[in-house]
Protein backbone atom coordinates (compact mmCIF):
# COMPACT_ATOMS: atom_id res chain seq x y z
CA UNK A 1 0.00 0.00 0.00
CA UNK A 2 1.72 3.82 -0.92
CA UNK A 3 0.80 5.68 2.04
CA UNK A 4 2.32 9.04 1.49
CA UNK A 5 -0.90 10.45 0.11
CA UNK A 6 -3.87 11.20 2.22
CA UNK A 7 -5.29 8.33 3.77
CA UNK A 8 -9.30 7.64 3.97
CA UNK A 9 -11.37 5.25 5.97
CA UNK A 10 -15.08 4.32 4.95
CA UNK A 11 -17.56 3.23 7.24
CA UNK A 12 -20.54 1.66 5.59
CA UNK A 13 -23.20 1.52 8.24
CA UNK A 14 -26.04 -1.17 8.19
CA UNK A 15 -27.41 -4.15 9.38
CA UNK A 16 -28.47 -5.95 6.22
CA UNK A 17 -24.70 -5.65 4.94
CA UNK A 18 -23.99 -7.79 7.67
CA UNK A 19 -27.06 -10.27 7.71
CA UNK A 20 -26.03 -11.02 3.87
CA UNK A 21 -29.31 -9.61 2.99
CA UNK A 22 -27.93 -6.84 0.71
CA UNK A 23 -24.20 -7.14 -1.32
CA UNK A 24 -22.14 -3.57 -0.73
CA UNK A 25 -21.73 -1.73 -4.25
CA UNK A 26 -20.03 1.65 -2.44
CA UNK A 27 -16.67 0.56 -1.20
CA UNK A 28 -15.73 -0.03 -4.36
CA UNK A 29 -17.34 3.24 -5.91
CA UNK A 30 -15.64 5.34 -3.62
CA UNK A 31 -11.99 3.34 -3.59
CA UNK A 32 -12.22 4.14 -6.89
CA UNK A 33 -13.33 7.51 -6.68
CA UNK A 34 -10.76 8.28 -4.06
CA UNK A 35 -7.81 6.40 -5.64
CA UNK A 36 -8.64 9.07 -9.30
CA UNK A 37 -7.85 12.03 -7.08
CA UNK A 38 -5.21 10.84 -4.86
CA UNK A 39 -6.22 9.86 -1.59
CA UNK A 40 -5.75 6.34 -0.27
CA UNK A 41 -8.56 3.70 0.82
CA UNK A 42 -6.71 2.83 3.91
CA UNK A 43 -9.64 0.80 5.59
CA UNK A 44 -12.76 -0.14 5.52
CA UNK A 45 -15.50 -0.84 8.51
CA UNK A 46 -18.63 -2.17 8.20
CA UNK A 47 -20.71 -1.36 11.23
CA UNK A 48 -24.31 -2.23 12.54
CA UNK A 49 -26.94 0.40 13.40
CA UNK A 50 -25.89 0.46 16.90
CA UNK A 51 -25.78 4.43 18.45
CA UNK A 52 -22.53 2.99 20.55
CA UNK A 53 -21.09 1.67 17.64
CA UNK A 54 -21.09 4.28 15.24
CA UNK A 55 -19.84 7.27 18.17
CA UNK A 56 -16.94 4.99 19.12
CA UNK A 57 -15.85 3.88 15.31
CA UNK A 58 -16.14 7.68 14.43
CA UNK A 59 -14.12 8.52 16.94
CA UNK A 60 -11.73 6.80 16.37
CA UNK A 61 -11.60 6.76 13.09
CA UNK A 62 -11.99 10.82 12.65
CA UNK A 63 -8.39 10.68 14.55
CA UNK A 64 -6.74 7.78 12.73
CA UNK A 65 -7.34 8.65 9.10
CA UNK A 66 -7.33 12.54 7.06
CA UNK A 67 -10.38 12.09 6.00
CA UNK A 68 -13.34 9.50 7.03
CA UNK A 69 -16.59 8.95 4.95
CA UNK A 70 -19.76 7.28 5.95
CA UNK A 71 -22.58 5.69 4.07
CA UNK A 72 -26.25 4.60 5.61
CA UNK A 73 -28.51 5.52 8.08
CA UNK A 74 -29.69 9.05 7.77
CA UNK A 75 -33.39 8.80 6.47
CA UNK A 76 -36.73 8.78 8.25
CA UNK A 77 -37.04 5.55 9.59
CA UNK A 78 -36.32 4.84 12.97
CA UNK A 79 -33.67 2.90 12.26
CA UNK A 80 -31.65 5.78 10.63
CA UNK A 81 -29.60 6.58 13.69
CA UNK A 82 -25.94 7.88 11.85
CA UNK A 83 -26.94 11.81 12.60
CA UNK A 84 -27.60 11.51 16.27
CA UNK A 85 -24.67 9.07 16.48
CA UNK A 86 -22.16 11.29 15.00
CA UNK A 87 -23.61 14.62 16.92
CA UNK A 88 -22.72 12.42 19.91
CA UNK A 89 -18.94 11.42 18.60
CA UNK A 90 -18.54 15.48 18.15
CA UNK A 91 -20.54 16.28 21.07
CA UNK A 92 -22.69 18.85 19.25
CA UNK A 93 -26.82 19.13 19.58
CA UNK A 94 -28.53 17.74 16.77
CA UNK A 95 -31.06 20.20 15.90
CA UNK A 96 -32.78 21.47 12.97
CA UNK A 97 -30.92 22.82 10.03
CA UNK A 98 -32.98 25.65 7.85
CA UNK A 99 -31.01 25.20 4.92
CA UNK A 100 -32.10 21.47 4.84
CA UNK A 101 -35.44 22.04 6.22
CA UNK A 102 -36.21 24.17 3.33
CA UNK A 103 -34.58 21.60 0.63
CA UNK A 104 -36.86 19.50 1.94
CA UNK A 105 -39.75 21.73 1.89
CA UNK A 106 -39.13 22.28 -2.27
CA UNK A 107 -38.80 18.71 -2.64
CA UNK A 108 -41.62 17.72 -0.58
CA UNK A 109 -44.38 20.62 -0.68
CA UNK A 110 -45.94 21.66 2.41
CA UNK A 111 -48.58 19.11 3.00
CA UNK A 112 -46.11 16.24 2.36
CA UNK A 113 -43.35 17.06 5.01
CA UNK A 114 -44.43 15.41 7.82
CA UNK A 115 -42.16 14.76 11.12
CA UNK A 116 -40.21 11.70 9.72
CA UNK A 117 -39.52 13.15 6.76
CA UNK A 118 -38.26 16.52 9.21
CA UNK A 119 -35.95 14.36 11.04
CA UNK A 120 -33.68 14.32 7.90
CA UNK A 121 -33.43 17.67 8.61
CA UNK A 122 -32.03 16.92 11.86
CA UNK A 123 -27.91 17.63 11.25
CA UNK A 124 -25.10 18.04 13.67
CA UNK A 125 -24.30 21.76 14.84
CA UNK A 126 -21.48 23.34 12.88
CA UNK A 127 -22.31 20.45 9.86
CA UNK A 128 -21.92 21.91 6.19
CA UNK A 129 -24.50 19.95 3.88
CA UNK A 130 -23.71 17.62 1.24
CA UNK A 131 -26.59 18.13 -1.57
CA UNK A 132 -27.96 15.55 -3.05
CA UNK A 133 -29.47 15.81 -6.30
CA UNK A 134 -31.35 12.21 -6.18
CA UNK A 135 -33.55 12.83 -3.82
CA UNK A 136 -33.07 16.10 -1.79
CA UNK A 137 -32.15 14.96 1.32
CA UNK A 138 -28.87 16.25 1.69
CA UNK A 139 -25.90 14.26 3.93
CA UNK A 140 -23.65 16.64 5.74
CA UNK A 141 -19.20 17.43 5.92
CA UNK A 142 -18.34 17.73 10.19
CA UNK A 143 -14.41 17.96 10.90
CA UNK A 144 -12.98 15.56 8.46
CA UNK A 145 -16.33 13.21 8.48
CA UNK A 146 -18.16 13.26 5.31
CA UNK A 147 -21.81 11.47 5.80
CA UNK A 148 -23.79 10.30 2.99
CA UNK A 149 -26.86 8.06 2.15
CA UNK A 150 -26.71 4.35 1.51
CA UNK A 151 -28.85 4.16 -1.56
CA UNK A 152 -26.03 3.79 -3.87
CA UNK A 153 -27.58 5.86 -6.75
CA UNK A 154 -27.64 9.15 -4.00
CA UNK A 155 -24.38 8.18 -2.47
CA UNK A 156 -22.90 8.62 -6.25
CA UNK A 157 -24.37 11.81 -6.49
CA UNK A 158 -23.16 13.31 -3.02
CA UNK A 159 -19.79 12.14 -3.76
CA UNK A 160 -19.48 13.40 -6.72
CA UNK A 161 -20.66 16.67 -5.28
CA UNK A 162 -17.52 17.05 -2.45
CA UNK A 163 -14.84 14.99 -4.91
CA UNK A 164 -14.36 18.20 -6.22
CA UNK A 165 -13.52 20.13 -2.58
CA UNK A 166 -11.06 17.01 -0.87
CA UNK A 167 -7.54 17.76 -1.21
CA UNK A 168 -5.52 14.50 -2.79
CA UNK A 169 -1.92 13.59 -3.08
CA UNK A 170 -0.92 11.94 -6.36
CA UNK A 171 -2.42 9.88 -8.29
CA UNK A 172 -1.94 6.45 -7.82
CA UNK A 173 -1.82 4.56 -11.39
CA UNK A 174 -1.56 0.74 -12.38
CA UNK A 175 -0.90 -1.55 -14.80
CA UNK A 176 -1.82 -5.02 -14.96
CA UNK A 177 -0.52 -8.43 -16.63
CA UNK A 178 -2.27 -11.35 -16.14
CA UNK A 179 -0.68 -14.83 -17.07
CA UNK A 180 -2.20 -18.54 -16.92
CA UNK A 181 0.76 -19.71 -14.57
CA UNK A 182 0.34 -20.37 -10.95
CA UNK A 183 1.52 -18.19 -8.35
CA UNK A 184 3.89 -20.82 -7.09
CA UNK A 185 6.33 -20.99 -10.25
CA UNK A 186 6.71 -17.05 -10.19
CA UNK A 187 6.59 -16.42 -6.47
CA UNK A 188 10.62 -16.27 -6.34
CA UNK A 189 11.17 -13.71 -9.33
CA UNK A 190 8.39 -11.55 -7.96
CA UNK A 191 9.71 -10.84 -4.87
CA UNK A 192 13.09 -10.00 -6.48
CA UNK A 193 11.36 -7.26 -8.86
CA UNK A 194 9.47 -6.13 -5.59
CA UNK A 195 12.71 -5.55 -3.72
CA UNK A 196 14.09 -3.70 -6.40
CA UNK A 197 11.38 -1.47 -6.64
CA UNK A 198 9.89 -0.62 -3.74
CA UNK A 199 8.00 2.51 -4.69
CA UNK A 200 6.35 0.47 -7.19
CA UNK A 201 3.48 -2.02 -5.16
CA UNK A 202 3.23 -5.12 -6.84
CA UNK A 203 0.11 -6.89 -5.83
CA UNK A 204 -0.47 -11.00 -7.12
CA UNK A 205 -4.00 -11.74 -7.14
CA UNK A 206 -4.71 -15.83 -8.47
CA UNK A 207 -7.41 -16.19 -10.73
CA UNK A 208 -9.66 -19.11 -12.44
CA UNK A 209 -11.12 -18.25 -15.89
CA UNK A 210 -12.58 -20.62 -17.71
CA UNK A 211 -11.04 -23.69 -16.17
CA UNK A 212 -8.00 -22.67 -16.13
CA UNK A 213 -5.90 -20.95 -12.95
CA UNK A 214 -4.08 -17.68 -13.76
CA UNK A 215 -2.33 -15.00 -11.73
CA UNK A 216 -3.21 -11.09 -12.23
CA UNK A 217 0.03 -8.98 -11.55
CA UNK A 218 -0.77 -5.46 -10.75
CA UNK A 219 2.40 -2.95 -10.10
CA UNK A 220 0.88 0.65 -8.89
CA UNK A 221 2.92 3.58 -7.84
CA UNK A 222 2.58 7.31 -7.84
CA UNK A 223 5.65 7.39 -10.57
CA UNK A 224 5.04 7.07 -14.12
CA UNK A 225 8.42 6.12 -15.31
CA UNK A 226 9.18 3.70 -12.58
CA UNK A 227 6.27 2.03 -12.78
CA UNK A 228 7.12 1.47 -17.07
CA UNK A 229 10.41 0.35 -15.92
CA UNK A 230 8.58 -2.29 -12.82
CA UNK A 231 6.31 -2.89 -15.32
CA UNK A 232 8.39 -3.63 -18.50
CA UNK A 233 10.99 -5.57 -16.46
CA UNK A 234 7.93 -8.03 -15.11
CA UNK A 235 6.65 -8.50 -18.60
CA UNK A 236 10.32 -9.62 -19.45
CA UNK A 237 10.42 -12.38 -16.52
CA UNK A 238 6.72 -13.54 -17.31
CA UNK A 239 7.49 -13.97 -20.77
CA UNK A 240 10.05 -16.83 -19.54
CA UNK A 241 6.62 -18.94 -18.65
CA UNK A 242 4.28 -17.79 -20.65
CA UNK A 243 4.00 -15.82 -24.20
CA UNK A 244 0.27 -15.74 -23.19
CA UNK A 245 0.37 -12.63 -21.24
CA UNK A 246 -2.66 -10.37 -21.29
CA UNK A 247 -1.98 -6.73 -20.53
CA UNK A 248 -5.27 -4.45 -19.08
CA UNK B 1 -29.10 -5.95 15.47
CA UNK B 2 -29.69 -9.07 17.50
CA UNK B 3 -26.81 -9.02 20.09
CA UNK B 4 -27.53 -11.98 22.00
CA UNK B 5 -25.95 -14.64 19.69
CA UNK B 6 -22.47 -15.28 19.70
CA UNK B 7 -20.68 -12.19 17.84
CA UNK B 8 -18.07 -12.51 14.97
CA UNK B 9 -16.17 -10.14 13.21
CA UNK B 10 -14.72 -10.61 9.67
CA UNK B 11 -11.04 -9.17 8.81
CA UNK B 12 -10.90 -8.66 4.76
CA UNK B 13 -6.82 -8.37 4.41
CA UNK B 14 -6.12 -7.03 0.81
CA UNK B 15 -4.64 -3.87 -1.24
CA UNK B 16 -7.33 -5.39 -4.34
CA UNK B 17 -10.29 -4.20 -2.62
CA UNK B 18 -8.91 -1.05 -1.09
CA UNK B 19 -8.22 0.14 -4.21
CA UNK B 20 -11.36 -0.43 -5.94
CA UNK B 21 -9.58 -3.00 -8.45
CA UNK B 22 -11.71 -5.86 -6.54
CA UNK B 23 -15.32 -5.90 -5.65
CA UNK B 24 -15.51 -8.42 -2.54
CA UNK B 25 -17.53 -11.53 -2.67
CA UNK B 26 -16.61 -12.71 0.34
CA UNK B 27 -18.60 -10.93 3.06
CA UNK B 28 -21.94 -11.75 1.48
CA UNK B 29 -21.41 -15.38 1.75
CA UNK B 30 -20.01 -15.66 5.16
CA UNK B 31 -22.38 -12.98 6.53
CA UNK B 32 -25.05 -15.49 5.17
CA UNK B 33 -23.40 -18.73 6.55
CA UNK B 34 -22.78 -17.18 9.84
CA UNK B 35 -26.53 -16.36 9.97
CA UNK B 36 -27.63 -19.61 9.27
CA UNK B 37 -25.72 -21.34 12.34
CA UNK B 38 -26.53 -18.57 14.75
CA UNK B 39 -23.69 -16.30 15.04
CA UNK B 40 -23.71 -12.30 14.27
CA UNK B 41 -21.75 -11.16 12.19
CA UNK B 42 -20.60 -7.87 14.24
CA UNK B 43 -18.41 -6.55 12.30
CA UNK B 44 -16.43 -5.84 8.53
CA UNK B 45 -12.54 -4.94 8.34
CA UNK B 46 -10.85 -4.49 5.16
CA UNK B 47 -7.48 -3.56 5.81
CA UNK B 48 -4.04 -3.48 3.86
CA UNK B 49 -1.48 -6.20 3.35
CA UNK B 50 0.65 -3.55 6.01
CA UNK B 51 1.92 -6.01 8.80
CA UNK B 52 1.92 -3.84 11.42
CA UNK B 53 -2.15 -2.74 10.60
CA UNK B 54 -2.70 -6.52 10.42
CA UNK B 55 -1.52 -7.31 14.25
CA UNK B 56 -3.17 -4.89 15.98
CA UNK B 57 -6.57 -5.64 13.51
CA UNK B 58 -6.59 -9.19 14.72
CA UNK B 59 -5.61 -8.45 18.44
CA UNK B 60 -7.95 -5.98 19.23
CA UNK B 61 -10.91 -8.09 17.06
CA UNK B 62 -9.86 -11.15 19.14
CA UNK B 63 -10.75 -9.72 22.48
CA UNK B 64 -13.56 -7.72 21.59
CA UNK B 65 -15.87 -10.68 19.40
CA UNK B 66 -16.50 -14.52 19.86
CA UNK B 67 -15.10 -15.49 16.39
CA UNK B 68 -13.02 -13.92 14.17
CA UNK B 69 -12.11 -14.63 10.65
CA UNK B 70 -9.78 -13.47 7.91
CA UNK B 71 -9.67 -13.61 4.43
CA UNK B 72 -6.73 -13.37 2.05
CA UNK B 73 -2.84 -13.14 2.31
CA UNK B 74 -1.81 -16.51 3.12
CA UNK B 75 -0.80 -17.93 -0.51
CA UNK B 76 2.95 -18.36 -1.82
CA UNK B 77 3.46 -14.61 -2.94
CA UNK B 78 5.90 -11.76 -1.58
CA UNK B 79 2.67 -9.65 -0.69
CA UNK B 80 1.21 -12.63 1.11
CA UNK B 81 2.20 -11.79 4.97
CA UNK B 82 -1.39 -12.90 6.84
CA UNK B 83 0.06 -15.82 8.69
CA UNK B 84 3.17 -14.43 9.10
CA UNK B 85 1.07 -10.96 10.90
CA UNK B 86 -0.99 -13.50 12.73
CA UNK B 87 2.14 -15.20 14.34
CA UNK B 88 3.35 -11.91 15.66
CA UNK B 89 -0.19 -11.06 17.32
CA UNK B 90 -0.58 -14.20 18.87
CA UNK B 91 3.36 -14.22 19.89
CA UNK B 92 4.19 -17.54 18.80
CA UNK B 93 6.96 -18.76 15.89
CA UNK B 94 5.84 -18.89 12.56
CA UNK B 95 7.04 -22.30 11.66
CA UNK B 96 6.86 -24.97 9.36
CA UNK B 97 4.07 -27.30 9.59
CA UNK B 98 4.58 -31.03 9.24
CA UNK B 99 1.07 -31.64 8.00
CA UNK B 100 0.61 -28.65 5.57
CA UNK B 101 4.02 -29.96 4.55
CA UNK B 102 2.57 -32.82 3.41
CA UNK B 103 -0.65 -31.71 1.55
CA UNK B 104 1.90 -29.68 -0.06
CA UNK B 105 3.81 -32.34 -1.47
CA UNK B 106 1.08 -34.93 -2.16
CA UNK B 107 -0.80 -31.93 -4.22
CA UNK B 108 2.13 -30.76 -6.04
CA UNK B 109 4.78 -33.39 -6.07
CA UNK B 110 8.14 -33.05 -4.98
CA UNK B 111 9.49 -31.68 -8.23
CA UNK B 112 6.77 -28.77 -7.96
CA UNK B 113 6.67 -28.01 -4.42
CA UNK B 114 9.38 -25.07 -4.60
CA UNK B 115 10.49 -22.64 -1.62
CA UNK B 116 7.37 -20.13 -2.75
CA UNK B 117 5.05 -22.89 -2.17
CA UNK B 118 6.83 -24.00 1.00
CA UNK B 119 5.93 -20.43 2.34
CA UNK B 120 2.59 -22.05 2.32
CA UNK B 121 3.63 -24.38 4.72
CA UNK B 122 4.88 -21.97 7.40
CA UNK B 123 1.95 -21.97 10.00
CA UNK B 124 1.38 -19.92 13.86
CA UNK B 125 2.80 -22.55 16.24
CA UNK B 126 -0.32 -24.21 17.93
CA UNK B 127 -2.33 -23.85 15.11
CA UNK B 128 -5.05 -26.53 13.78
CA UNK B 129 -5.58 -26.33 9.79
CA UNK B 130 -8.60 -25.72 7.39
CA UNK B 131 -8.72 -28.05 4.67
CA UNK B 132 -8.39 -26.54 1.31
CA UNK B 133 -10.11 -28.78 -1.33
CA UNK B 134 -9.81 -27.09 -3.95
CA UNK B 135 -6.22 -25.89 -4.36
CA UNK B 136 -4.63 -27.89 -1.31
CA UNK B 137 -3.05 -25.20 0.72
CA UNK B 138 -4.48 -25.19 4.27
CA UNK B 139 -5.91 -22.39 6.43
CA UNK B 140 -5.62 -22.58 9.91
CA UNK B 141 -6.88 -21.85 13.72
CA UNK B 142 -5.38 -20.14 16.02
CA UNK B 143 -7.58 -19.69 19.37
CA UNK B 144 -10.65 -18.03 18.17
CA UNK B 145 -9.44 -16.57 14.46
CA UNK B 146 -10.34 -18.62 11.72
CA UNK B 147 -7.38 -17.55 8.63
CA UNK B 148 -8.68 -18.28 5.53
CA UNK B 149 -7.72 -17.88 1.66
CA UNK B 150 -9.19 -15.11 -0.24
CA UNK B 151 -10.08 -16.20 -3.73
CA UNK B 152 -14.08 -16.72 -3.03
CA UNK B 153 -13.97 -20.36 -4.32
CA UNK B 154 -11.18 -21.52 -2.29
CA UNK B 155 -12.42 -19.37 0.90
CA UNK B 156 -16.30 -20.79 0.61
CA UNK B 157 -14.89 -24.34 0.64
CA UNK B 158 -12.75 -23.52 3.77
CA UNK B 159 -15.79 -22.07 4.94
CA UNK B 160 -17.83 -25.34 4.60
CA UNK B 161 -14.97 -27.21 6.16
CA UNK B 162 -15.42 -25.15 9.32
CA UNK B 163 -18.89 -24.52 9.52
CA UNK B 164 -19.79 -27.49 11.63
CA UNK B 165 -17.43 -27.10 14.89
CA UNK B 166 -18.73 -23.29 14.90
CA UNK B 167 -21.20 -23.07 17.87
CA UNK B 168 -23.85 -20.68 17.17
CA UNK B 169 -27.12 -19.40 19.20
CA UNK B 170 -30.39 -19.77 17.84
CA UNK B 171 -31.00 -18.89 14.33
CA UNK B 172 -32.37 -15.34 13.04
CA UNK B 173 -34.67 -15.75 11.10
CA UNK B 174 -36.52 -13.20 8.68
CA UNK B 175 -39.13 -11.72 6.42
CA UNK B 176 -39.13 -9.08 4.25
CA UNK B 177 -42.47 -6.69 2.71
CA UNK B 178 -41.53 -4.47 0.03
CA UNK B 179 -44.05 -1.58 -0.42
CA UNK B 180 -43.88 0.87 -3.25
CA UNK B 181 -44.30 3.68 -0.89
CA UNK B 182 -41.23 5.80 -0.05
CA UNK B 183 -40.12 5.63 3.62
CA UNK B 184 -41.27 8.93 4.82
CA UNK B 185 -44.68 7.91 4.71
CA UNK B 186 -44.84 4.76 6.57
CA UNK B 187 -41.84 6.09 9.08
CA UNK B 188 -44.06 7.19 11.94
CA UNK B 189 -46.17 3.93 12.24
CA UNK B 190 -43.27 1.64 11.56
CA UNK B 191 -41.42 3.16 14.55
CA UNK B 192 -44.73 2.05 16.61
CA UNK B 193 -44.47 -1.21 15.78
CA UNK B 194 -40.76 -1.50 15.74
CA UNK B 195 -41.10 -0.16 19.86
CA UNK B 196 -44.01 -2.68 20.84
CA UNK B 197 -41.68 -6.15 19.42
CA UNK B 198 -38.40 -4.67 21.31
CA UNK B 199 -37.77 -8.42 20.54
CA UNK B 200 -37.89 -8.19 16.54
CA UNK B 201 -35.44 -6.03 14.73
CA UNK B 202 -37.21 -4.09 11.92
CA UNK B 203 -34.85 -2.82 9.43
CA UNK B 204 -35.97 -0.35 6.34
CA UNK B 205 -34.34 -0.11 2.86
CA UNK B 206 -35.54 1.88 0.34
CA UNK B 207 -34.75 1.11 -3.26
CA UNK B 208 -35.57 2.14 -6.97
CA UNK B 209 -37.01 -0.73 -9.04
CA UNK B 210 -38.05 -0.06 -12.77
CA UNK B 211 -38.28 3.32 -12.41
CA UNK B 212 -40.27 3.42 -9.08
CA UNK B 213 -39.54 3.88 -5.50
CA UNK B 214 -39.98 1.38 -2.40
CA UNK B 215 -39.18 0.64 0.85
CA UNK B 216 -38.42 -3.23 1.90
CA UNK B 217 -39.18 -3.88 5.40
CA UNK B 218 -36.86 -6.87 6.82
CA UNK B 219 -38.32 -8.28 9.91
CA UNK B 220 -35.47 -10.39 12.11
CA UNK B 221 -35.41 -12.38 15.14
CA UNK B 222 -34.71 -15.80 16.97
CA UNK B 223 -38.43 -16.42 17.83
CA UNK B 224 -40.81 -17.41 15.46
CA UNK B 225 -43.70 -16.63 16.98
CA UNK B 226 -43.02 -13.10 17.95
CA UNK B 227 -42.03 -12.86 14.29
CA UNK B 228 -44.99 -13.80 12.67
CA UNK B 229 -46.86 -11.69 15.00
CA UNK B 230 -44.78 -8.68 14.20
CA UNK B 231 -45.07 -9.69 10.31
CA UNK B 232 -48.67 -9.89 10.30
CA UNK B 233 -49.23 -5.93 12.32
CA UNK B 234 -46.66 -4.94 9.95
CA UNK B 235 -48.25 -6.15 6.84
CA UNK B 236 -51.70 -5.07 8.18
CA UNK B 237 -50.29 -1.33 8.66
CA UNK B 238 -49.04 -1.59 5.43
CA UNK B 239 -51.83 -1.84 3.65
CA UNK B 240 -53.09 1.17 4.40
CA UNK B 241 -50.72 2.84 1.88
CA UNK B 242 -51.11 0.32 -0.85
CA UNK B 243 -52.30 -2.79 -1.85
CA UNK B 244 -49.47 -4.37 -4.03
CA UNK B 245 -47.17 -6.03 -1.40
CA UNK B 246 -44.07 -8.17 -2.45
CA UNK B 247 -43.48 -10.77 0.05
CA UNK B 248 -40.01 -12.72 0.11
Amino acid sequence: MIMKNPSACLIVIGNEILSGRTQDKNISFIATGLNEIGINLSEVRIIPDVEQTIVDTVKSCSSAFDYVFTTGGIGPTHDDITSNSIAKAFNVALSRNKEAENILLNHYGAENLNTARLKMAEIPEGSKLIYNPVSAAPGFIIENVYVMAGVPRVMQAMFDNIKGELKGGAKTLSKTISIYTTEGFIAEGLTKIQNEFPDVEIGSYPFIKNQRLGTSLVCRSTDTERLEICHSKLRIFLQTFSTELDDE
